[in-house]
């Protein structure tokens, strides 16, 4: 009896270690998950931001930095999603993440949002490497893809 | 003569403001090149780590997870390099920089090594796609990629 009892605590106190283990790995995931997005949006803002200074005259207009900015934003925003916006790293769950529940909730929305981006980048490509006007053309686009998507998807800061 | 010394000292204070600004707004710009670089490295090491947990069998083999981790992989590598690897941002020129001064002295060597890993994640897409055998296979040169360019163009720990 006594040892049916042992037994049963250590059965117990396993599966308590193994849960622990695997929150653990899971937390470190999507820990892993979550500074991935952020290195994901820190390249997509850091492009804008080079258009961005061209457009508004605080960088003289160059038209192969200009071109390459719109690449690697266009790159950026197409990353394959599955491997950073994975399930359980919404705001609140984990770190200082502030993707909404909803991008989960309604997966088809956040990526309209996504593609909206990816459209509006691919676009800015030609249109940086042809001229200053081009490029200020399109930043409208790139810029209203940023807010909408922050706007529905993005939770308040932390 | 009065009215021309302090001409000269005004003059003399405002060519020291504007090269504070000048020098203050090219930190900026540096110490940003420096931060979207390691966001870069970020999402090479994010994926490139998902792709080595499969291949040791620590994450079950899941065709679809393993060919996005190849493609963001690779997207990160190819990434235009002119507006992030720009010059002055050398190790020790700005803040946590570990990027060797060689980068800009010996381009065609720093292309080289970018161009290896470039096409280690391009052959890894098709390969994590197939089956587990083939992503290992093809692990080797992403790792030795990565390990090859560090080597010659990553300086020491900060």
């Amino acid at each position: 009896m006594t040892i049916a009892r042992t037994s049963i605590f250590c059965l117990a106190l396993a599966g308590l270690a193994t849960a622990a283990v695997a929150a653990n790995h899971s937390d470190k995931a999507a820990m892993a998950a979550v500074e991935a997005r952020k290195a994901q949006m820190k390249l997509i803002a850091y492009h804008t931001g080079i258009l961005g200074a061209i457009a508004k005259g605080e960088t003289e207009y160059d038209s192969e930095t200009a071109r390459n900015a719109a690449m690697n934003l266009h790159a950026a925003a197409g990353l394959a999603r599955g491997t950073m916006w994975i399930e359980g790293t919404e705001q609140g769950a984990v770190g200082d993440s502030r993707a909404k529940a909803e991008i989960w909730s309604d997966p088809d929305g956040f990526a309209e949002k996504f593609t909206a981006l990816e459209t509006a980048s691919g676009e800015m490509i030609d249109a940086a490497a042809a001229d200053l006007d081009s490029l200020r053309a399109g930043m409208g686009s790139v810029g209203q893809a940023c807010k909408s998507c922050h706007d529905t998807y993005r939770g308040p800061e932390n």
